[in-house]
């Protein structure tokens, strides 16, 4: 048995952008040269998640509007008196989650055909984490 | 440390169905005969989830008007600019979310006594996987 | 490759409430002795949540008018005609997830700055528990 991991890094051009991981994790997974085993990807900050799903633009609308809806911006979060404006970043982070773990079967991602990895980010523009850690044999 | 890996199959009669896959895995760890580790529980589809809950029917009317609360049918999707009709089912995979993690502990799952799990089928009537990865010694 | 169970207990002394179990994690991780691997940290009960966040009490406050709002105690869950009472409960632990799985690198929980983890207690004021396994060399 052992480990692999890897940091990813991303400053998003904006506040909130969705970045697609799948190539990346298969590099990382050529790289762990692990053929059985788990796959942890996640969010090393609280106002950002890790999810996977359809890789389509219109759905990626679609999950933006959602996320308006269910947990919206607005200016009176209790977090704000912090000096923070971003209490819809942690809300979205806690609703999409901030890590999956994927399994890795024959050296390869074992995802469904349309399983795609997106590194979501609700509070960019500046230089965030993302934890890869493979572990198998 | 070896890695057990199995297919779970399902063709649901509805559109939306929950399956209970407890009795299920039990089965599989037997074949696995993993004494300590973890198993990964994750559906192949980026419309369906599996999640941990109580196994009560009333319970499971309310996840289901919740989820219509929360992530409703309708037509007007981005999504539905490709041709497909369920968007509201890849909205429900994100909330519920597609995988969990369960703790196996001298050769059972190690549940709480309501603890058990299911497989959300969010747009069925065809074939959809699940897989379940079990790691451990 | 070796695992390490603890079991932790926790009765609130309110219905709602949360637990900040990063530094218990960490003596557990310390007694554990594992250098590379995960940490799977998860609520034996279907009333309950564990999730990553900050360790700031407005954004708490925060997050429990949230979940009042998206997941709100109510009268007529139809899991109420068992005789319970909380089927909000129920509905809180879905959306917020019932475990996590942590990093560990070098012998340390693998978080960024301000990630801490949190039991999230929906149905609170008796004994309950939460796992945490280890696997890692």
């Amino acid at each position: 048995m052992r480990c692999h991991t890897e940091y990813l890094h991303y400053t998003t051009a904006h506040r909130r952008e969705l970045v697609h991981l799948t190539p990346t994790l298969d590099e990382i997974l050529a790289r762990a040269a692990i053929q059985e085993g788990f796959m942890l990807v996640s969010a090393m900050h609280i106002t950002a998640g890790v999810f996977v799903n359809d890789n389509e633009s219109g759905l990626h609308q679609d999950i933006w509007k959602w996320l308006d809806h269910l947990a919206p911006e607005k200016k009176d979060y209790r977090h704000h008196l912090t000096g923070e404006d971003n209490g819809d970043a942690h809300l979205r982070s806690l609703l999409i989650h901030h890590e999956v773990t994927l399994p890795i079967t024959a050296g390869k991602l074992d995802l469904g055909p349309w399983q795609q990895v997106f590194y979501a980010e609700f509070d960019g523009q500046r230089k965030k984490r993302v934890i890869v850690k493979t572990m198998g044999e």
